[in-house]
């Protein structure tokens, strides 16, 4: 069954706004079994939302809209899919008491705007909506549905979760959709797709594999529709999940919507352990990262962010020797960085990094992207080099993701890439 | 002149991730004097991508597609292009060359799914991709040109802000637009939106005006269409700009598109200030907020993430007493926090900040939310409360902001809100 979303709105498309409603719908109505087919963004202009219309249910058996319900003039989506649909506007007593009802409760008159926002398409079905003054409204044409929202994020959401996914359940016979999604870091995505090619070329074709970069990490999403439940094709899945992760070993740092912080904020839960950071390039990106993880006051203690040689020296008691011969950024000042850190704050393990972040300051032996990165943990301390681009946010990002990824491996005793000192 | 936008990739679909590009694009593309026509994501699928071309060809002069253009066997937008603006696909050895180069310098091998990247379309434009593999294409189909960009938001960006919006410019006649942009700080939209009201309403109807609130900063664009370039026009907009912030004072922060700790940074560079952190609750946001800028370590020192009480009294030398007697989230602490960041630092000024930022940790008295913020300078210390919602991220985010903020005003002697003791 496939739906598609269309979002009607100026503010869209001059970017004043960013549609997270149509993200919303999308995960949402792919939990329940629904394809979504594809998704839409025009302007509140009559002709633009009747082509739309025709071009969307083509290849849809369901389209939701989004927008255009308010109560002001640039609001045009209820004529017009009044029109489309060849049905009447008349006033709708129902709405008129529950809107007084609802103004009344709020302390606040109703006005002439507000009556004229209770005409309503006669052939139309309404959905209550309880946190605004538009109700949903839902159209049929032959098989299909329209399903009319208004634009607000929260009522959207009160009436598909109360009302519109139910209807959809109801109306349609819907299949399954599993995914199983594999989350890797320490190689690129054309490396990754190296690896297991030879895996996924023995797949079978109703198990779909997309891969989705992002900084420093590459996630591979292996999916596959079904129509009904069925507990053989579930195990398949997981069988070539198992197989792609035992290819991949150590590139793979989790499954599923789980971010590297809060996978290695339940690794030092789970051991006991509690974290400290000495960060020089990363300026407290890393501890950005595992202080966005709630509940990390409980392996979270300190980070020192030292910027400055003096402050390398002053708060981390890094060697002025050590600074001087081998410069800020060396595996030697990194070494003690980490292993200071982990002493002065008393922690179990600690995370160092010093780098040329950029866009200046790199010389011909250290150039623009050199960084090191350092763990302590138990009596050892490990390092491993990076060398990155040119652009600054991207090298900080990096390195503080691949930084947290070095401590799990550390931790785990899994680290192939990484040197012991 | 009309664009659209055509994403493409199941990942948008299936609701993983949200589209951010078309956003950008959007806001970028209006910049310029271009009309956003409308926003279309598909599916990684040949049929659908050639529908959305035909269909938003109808009305568009330029569509800007993004994504598919990986090396991995998902991405197929490069074959579908090709075939549909019918040219062949070449080996492209200055492509090859550039990754040969680009994986030099990162010292890693290049492999043969990189080699086979490089296969472009006879008749496109390339537009070098400097921040990654794939370089982004341009098709031309009679009058009307198909600009194809990777996915990855900072290859995107990049591609379009070095060669994709000057091509635009080269080969369509664009009308001017004049923006000019006020940032505000310390007040929500609506407040601001009343304050100005009047002013607003004298305006010239020429002059358009949007409201672009992210968290806690809102943007005010000025915008006015014109033909040609214009010197009394844009005077006229200095004019009104210039109102509108005398009427809004100190909740102005700066203009144009500039990032609060860029203006902050300025301001120390010019005043020869260091700065120094104690960061709590915001868990080194601050200070990667502040590294994030370019030459930063001109003036910034160091900061302490003191996550834990311990490590308050530790690495701060707050009081016992005050902690045991206040707590962490209290005026005293954070009032202590700023004063020693500043002193064991040795700074010039220093901010520091504690507080609930959620979900979790609320009590009745300190509810989820309650955040202190400091700022020591010169021979005083400045304190501001906040109380904000529930959400953790968005409370480090607001939090961070905020207290760079509290720290210029502080400098600039223009603090109306803050608190001196």
């Amino acid at each position: 069954m496939k739906l598609s979303i269309l979002t009607i709105g100026d503010e869209i498309l001059i970017g004043q706004i960013v549609d997270t409603n149509s993200n919303w719908l999308a995960q949402e109505s792919n939990k329940m079994g629904l394809e979504v087919y594809q998704m839409l963004t025009v302007s509140d202009e009559d002709a633009s939302i009747k082509t739309a219309l025709d071009y969307l249910f083509e290849h849809s058996d369901i389209i939701i809209t989004t927008g255009g319900l308010g109560p002001t003039k640039d609001d045009i989506t209820k004529k017009t899919l009044s029109e489309y649909f060849d049905t009447n506007l008349v006033f709708h007593e129902p709405t008129w008491e529950r809107i007084q009802a609802y103004f009344a409760h709020i302390k606040r008159p109703t006005n002439e705007a507000h009556k004229a926002q209770c005409v309503m398409p006669e052939d139309a079905e309404l959905l209550v909506n309880k946190m605004g003054t538009a109700p949903g409204m839902v159209f049929t044409k032959e098989q299909k549905i329209c399903i009319s929202l208004p634009g607000v994020p929260y009522e959207m959401k009160y009436i598909m979760e109360n009302h519109g996914f139910d209807l959809i359940k109801e109306r349609f016979q819907l299949g399954h959709i599993i995914h199983k999604t594999i989350l890797c870091m320490g190689a690129g995505e054309s490396v990754i797709a190296n690896k297991i090619e030879g895996i996924l070329n023995e797949m079978p074709d109703k198990i779909k594999v997309a891969y989705l970069p992002s900084i420093a990490r590459v996630r591979i999403r292996l999916s596959t529709y079904q129509n009904a439940m069925d507990a053989d094709l579930e195990q398949e899945l997981e069988h070539w999940t198992q197989r792609i992760s035992d290819e991949l070993g150590s590139l793979v740092f989790g499954y599923g919507n789980h971010d590297i912080a809060e996978i290695f904020g339940n690794l030092l839960k789970e051991k006991q352990l509690k974290l400290t950071l000495a960060e020089s390039c990363t300026g407290g990106q890393i501890a950005s990262k595992i202080v966005s993880i709630p509940g990390s006051s409980a392996y979270f203690e300190a980070s020192i962010v030292a910027y400055s040689y003096e402050m390398k020296n002053a708060l981390l008691e890094v060697k002025k020797e050590t600074l001087e011969k081998y410069g800020a950024v060396s595996e030697e000042t990194v070494k003690e960085m980490a292993i200071q850190a982990k002493k002065i704050l008393s922690s179990d393990v600690s995370i160092a990094v010093s780098g040329i972040a950029g866009p200046g300051g790199g010389t011909p032996d250290k150039p623009v992207g050199t960084v090191w990165m350092a763990v302590a943990y138990k009596n050892e301390c490990y390092t491993e080099k990076l060398q990155l681009g040119k652009n600054r946010l991207l090298n900080i990002e990096y390195t503080s993701v691949r930084a947290i990824n070095m401590a799990r491996l550390v931790i785990l005793e899994a680290n192939s890439n990484v040197k012991t000192i």
